[in-house]
């Protein structure tokens, strides 16, 4: 009884939240882009300014997961101070600093009819966002969807709940001040998990997308619950091809990046496949270099000969996103084969092939079917900032809308403006 | 027990439509775009040379349609003729002779790190058609799936079996002279409805996007039970909102033309709004045409009074989707009120302003927020081949992917292929 309760409460909640999104929208999407800039700016000014505040909220947070034993990694990613508050506030102007997304004419033409044709970028108009832990999410994604016009629903990680408000009222006071519909972003105001459920399967004629930012277990269930379109990803199981014709520095450089430099991110390599005709010559310099590195090692069995500290790997290891300092190598005997292995293993991602050879390159450009396919780069370029974009919400996979590094123009739709003399059709 | 095992069966079947469904794909998709228009064109002899099958098929159609009592206007739609079979012909050959969707370079840039970025069209992988009545959707639909280099699994009307059978079976023979898996089209081998379920709702990880073609109930149904992206409209509510400045006889020609050239399409108007200082001069010209046109006028108390053979609308009627010779006309007191009447009522599909005023044109083109919306021209436009798409498969009213006429290019995705000389991530 108490729960069904809870739960018509937490409806009637969430049915507010998407009647006041819903209006906000119209008035996000009718401000001009000074005034959407200007909202950003006095968002990140009021960051600035209440610092203190946002660091306090922080430490109740902090205080609560420490007593609930989380980890130190989870800590980190809890934990604010002023750098990491300043920092926040800095996204906001660069995202502010963006050129604006809405109103581009992305194609223009003229019909034998006369009709003269453009197709112009609009808001995707509501936007559910469901993270966890870090609390600069809420800044990021806020700001993101202020600069594309959209309305979002802010739904972030319990253990960073405090935080998430104080940074959310920083943001509410910013689209105040830009005379701007503070419902454009709102959070939603409970814990419970049931407000995840309604927002993800009953909101199909409010919310357009759901961007879920997370761990496996939150995409998961974002992805199996929801009757609203999803945009990102589950899993990056990215890979190195090491082709016959890659120069030995180059490849054993950028396979140490590819894993090494932030093992936890999704863009991180998790297998390197190496040419069967390349394999003695780049192995030992490889090995020895993860080594030195600190990487743990699992490979196959032409690997597991080749230096004692390999541990064998099992076909687990293929399909295992490890996000950790952790690699697995096999041996491959062409550049079919190494395709072959990342349309059965990969996720779809980001794969690189390493070679100076431009056929081999082309052909594994052309023939690999993922979000992000590199020649002679590492697959830690996957990143909205490293495209250029300024900013990025995540990385997608999927196939419809938006596929690689999210952006504030992959949040945008399209509209088709017509201007005619009087056309009427035959 | 029966239907369990039934059940089964059906799973089992679109299980294997599947699995050859992602083996052909691979091979579609490596095909170049010679192969896919060898294939179009392949076909479409194959249709021309089979025509009298075609055509015997149809008829068992025609006599079980007959037997169940279908209307004259399914009859109609459901019927195929030597000339209508040469049109789908002629359909393939047009869809060949489109430019390759696939391969282009939709954007390029270069990075300070120094790598090079591109995003290149590719297909969006397996797609599901679910039609109703018209054959003709068989030979269309493939056409397109094969041009943009998609796997397409159809799904027809239990009335057309026979016919879509036939259809089919040239396509097929179409792929096989062009040495493409001809498994690249597939059809659901049986009427039962259990099959449409499966599709939906247990297909996640084969289908990457549902078109649904047919009337309001079955796009209800595909939009209520699919976990798969879903691209197409349910109504298509469309307004001419003839202003203040209007001219008379542009106004009246294009009402005219918006409602009655087809009555039966999604970009047929169905609301006319007319602005109340433009109504004593409009309204007498205007509702003269509907009546010479034979088209019945529901009116609000301005509108019936300004003619006795006005039928006075009631609320239903703002929010109906006639399909017919029937009109709703409101008088409306300015443009803002038009377009929140739009907001109001409208499906977000198409709507038209006509007036000599460019600024309140441009004013409506900016606020109405439909996929389609025009200055001066008739909404029978909202057409891929008006557009210029050469073909389309439906007109799409969400705002995720496409949106307005669904033509080959709306069917892509896109990957980034990044180019660089060694780079890693600092």
């Amino acid at each position: 009884m108490a729960e069904t309760q809870n739960e018509s409460l937490i409806d009637e909640a969430m049915r507010e939240l998407g009647v006041a999104a819903r209006r906000a929208s119209a008035s996000l999407s009718a401000a001009g882009s000074d005034q959407r800039n200007m909202a950003l700016q006095a968002a990140a000014d009021k960051l600035r300014q209440r610092q203190p505040d946002v660091i306090a909220a922080n430490a109740i947070d902090m205080r609560n997961a420490q007593a609930r034993g989380l980890s130190a990694a989870m800590l980190d990613r809890l934990m604010l101070d002023a750098d990491r508050v300043d920092a926040m506030a800095n996204g906001l102007e660069n995202i502010a600093a963006l050129a604006d997304p809405l109103g581009r004419v992305i194609a223009e033409w003229r019909q034998p009819s006369g009709l003269h044709i453009q197709r112009v970028s609009v808001p995707l108009g509501i936007i559910g966002i469901i993270y966890e832990s870090r609390p600069n999410v809420t800044a990021d994604a806020a700001g993101l969807c202020i600069k594309s016009g959209n309305a979002v629903i802010l739904r972030g990680g319990s253990e960073s709940f405090q935080s998430n408000l104080a940074i959310y009222e920083c943001v509410r006071a910013g689209l105040t001040a830009a005379r701007i519909d503070d419902c454009a972003v709102q959070m939603v105001p409970t814990t419970d998990r049931l407000a995840v459920g309604y927002l993800l399967s009953s909101m199909i004629d409010t919310i357009d997308v759901v961007v879920p930012r997370g761990g496996k277990s939150l995409i998961k269930r974002v992805q199996d619950e929801a009757r609203v379109p999803v945009i990102g990803h589950l899993d990056g199981i990215c890979h190195v091809y090491v082709h016959e014709k890659a120069n030995t520095d180059m490849a054993r450089d950028v396979v140490i990046n590819a894993k090494m430099r932030r093992t936890g991110i999704c863009g991180a390599a998790e297998t390197v496949l190496v040419d069967r005709k390349a394999a003695d010559r780049v192995l030992p310099a490889l090995l020895a270099a993860l080594s030195d590195a600190g990487c743990e090692v699992r490979g196959d069995e032409t690997v597991a000969a080749a230096n004692s500290t390999v541990i064998p790997a099992v076909e687990e290891d293929w399909s295992t996103e490890y996000l950790d300092a952790i690699i697995s190598i096999r041996v491959v005997d062409s550049i079919d084969a190494a395709i072959e292995h990342i349309r059965t293993y990969g996720s779809g991602h980001t794969e690189s092939i390493i070679t100076d050879d431009v056929r081999a390159a082309e052909k594994f450009l052309g023939d690999v079917d993922s979000a992000i396919v590199l020649h002679n780069a590492s697959t830690q370029f996957a990143d909205g900032g490293e495209f250029g974009m300024g900013a990025e919400i995540g990385i997608a996979t999927g196939r419809i809308h938006a596929r690689g590094p999210v952006g504030a123009e992959q949040l945008t739709s399209f509209k088709y403006v017509v201007r005619g003399t009087g056309q009427t059709r035959s």
